[in-house]
């Protein structure tokens, strides 16, 4: 069965740790699309649930996905149709039951080291062996909430470099992970 | 002998393969400066030779490495404080010399496969054997120049996955290569 990935922009904390929705960033749609399409996710779920930001996501997908965005630039466009803008995470859930049957497995992502961390090795194979959908979830703003984190199936191990230094971008960090899981090497 | 990188707006091609100058994207900054710091990365050169958008690139830098940026953020600020904006790549090789006594290695990225090219194993193990630097280079646009390539001393594989499509952004494909050549696993 197939990886889904989803974006969230609640619930995630800001910089003071208040759980708060976070604003729409158009490039988060394109590069995680581009890298989702690479690494052969079968869907990328935008989670944001202020109605006007939900408006504009679903306004720049429809241009891509039914506007002039396919002869504009296919490539992009071969991306972009794998979008769906939803307002709640139990609506990208719910989409991929419909469409493979079963309920995916929840995976959290996050820049912090958790004791039930598992590893890129252990979540390739459990997607390799199980029977049924892997959704990956990366948080903007500063993070996926601790609520969410516990809620969910698998928590992944942080991504890390040679230095102490954990700030990387969603845009980055999910494109790493999709690399460390499905990348050619 | 350190790592750098460096992202060329000019000279690459775009969508009609003609040479040109980009534009200055502002999150091209953030993102691989904050990839650059996970990875140990040196000094990020923002190549730029476009006079309003260098000045652009410099008011933006100047906020962040002398400004109020550091209290605003400090964890961008240590990012952002590797970063260097130039109007050309042998600006960027200038600088290097200048800090480290020797002229980089210069190392072209690309979604094609050449030839030449090296895989990452290879140019990770010439990066800890050889007694100098290496400035790894992104194109933005539609890629480096076919010229450009050519004069580098080493053109590093392509990054893949499981599909067939190769259209990453670059802040992905900078963030995936940082992370095959120097992260933990």
């Amino acid at each position: 069965m197939g990886v889904y990935v989803s974006l969230i922009h609640y619930p995630v904390y800001n910089r003071e740790k208040k759980v708060v929705a976070t604003s729409l960033t158009t490039l988060d749609i394109h590069d995680i699309a581009r890298s989702s399409r690479t690494y052969g996710v079968k869907g990328y779920y935008l989670v944001q649930p202020i109605e006007n930001h939900l408006w504009l996501a679903r306004k720049l997908l429809s241009f891509w996905q039914k506007g002039h965005g396919k002869e504009y630039n296919p490539k992009r466009w071969e991306a972009l149709k794998l979008v769906k803008a939803v307002p709640g995470i139990e609506d990208a859930i719910a989409d991929i039951e419909k469409l493979e049957g079963k309920k995916p497995y929840i995976v959290a992502t996050s820049a912090k080291r958790y004791d039930r961390a598992v590893s890129f090795e252990t979540l390739r194979s459990k997607i390799e062996m199980e029977n049924a959908p892997f959704l990956i979830c990366f948080g903007t703003g500063w993070g996926l909430t601790e609520e969410f984190i516990e809620s969910s199936d698998f928590v992944l191990e942080p991504v890390c470099g040679p230095t102490d230094y954990n700030h990387l971008s969603v845009r980055s960090a999910a494109s790493i992970i999709l690399d460390r899981l499905f990348g050619l090497r």
